[in-house]
């Protein structure tokens, strides 16, 4: 994982230890294999994903189904936690990690609204996703 | 925590070990002592709250000021996380627990969307809570 900090930015020393853990439950198929490939926010008309749940999980979807829109959930694992203010490409100017989105935080949680299409032996079909294909999965919401 | 089934709830044999981790960012602070005190959801002209930012991560904050909406992230500690399919008090009917927005889930992380007020010496001050006093904050990230 990158340590490198560029111009403005400021990292912290991690905690030694975490507060809480994260079960993964299933993982996200998308046609993007690494982060350049993936579009800067999903768009309710992209491409087609499935969500995989895995089988302990599904009898959590009981009722998900004919619901129009979700609020998905992941880990950015790929993402590095240790930096406060950060210079993403897209930014002139260093910012606070709570004051912009980037999946570079303390906690890298992704929360994504989806379109619903259909659901299939445990595997929903959804638009609406940005990340990379295999992201774990941590939660799946009814939209409010 | 409470390990009582009730009619047509389904529990799971959680996993032995957790996948990932998460540090605890800071609390929140509402007026609401225990969960049956809580509204059922949180009002945007609802009483000001406090989010309190630990010192580690208060750098984390440049640039939030001023911005109107917030997404918050938080830790639901006091929530058994083995039910797939359970039957809230306000349903009459079991729900598959991604169908619905309980507390209890594998991953007990809720949202929140709520309105900054202001901010002072690392305290947030935001209408739009829901969660008990003393609930540990997992992130926040602009509104989009």
């Amino acid at each position: 994982m990158d340590k490198d900090i560029r111009a403005g930015e400021i990292a912290a020393a991690l905690p030694q230890a975490f507060d809480a853990g994260l079960y993964f439950v299933g993982r996200l198929r998308t046609p993007w294999a690494t982060r350049a490939e993936c579009p800067h926010y999903g768009a309710l008309d992209g491409p087609l994903c499935r969500i995989e749940i895995d089988d302990r999980w599904r009898p959590a979807l009981l009722g998900l189904e004919g619901r129009e829109f979700l609020q998905v959930l992941y880990f950015m694992h790929q993402a590095r936690r240790d930096l406060l203010v950060q210079t993403p490409r897209t930014r002139a100017a260093p910012s606070g990690t709570f004051a912009i989105r980037s999946p570079v935080r303390p906690n890298p949680i992704a929360l994504s609204r989806v379109r619903l299409e259909k659901v299939e032996n445990g595997v929903l079909f959804v638009r609406g996703l940005d990340c990379i294909d295999g992201t774990p999965l941590v939660d799946i919401k009814p939209d409010r």
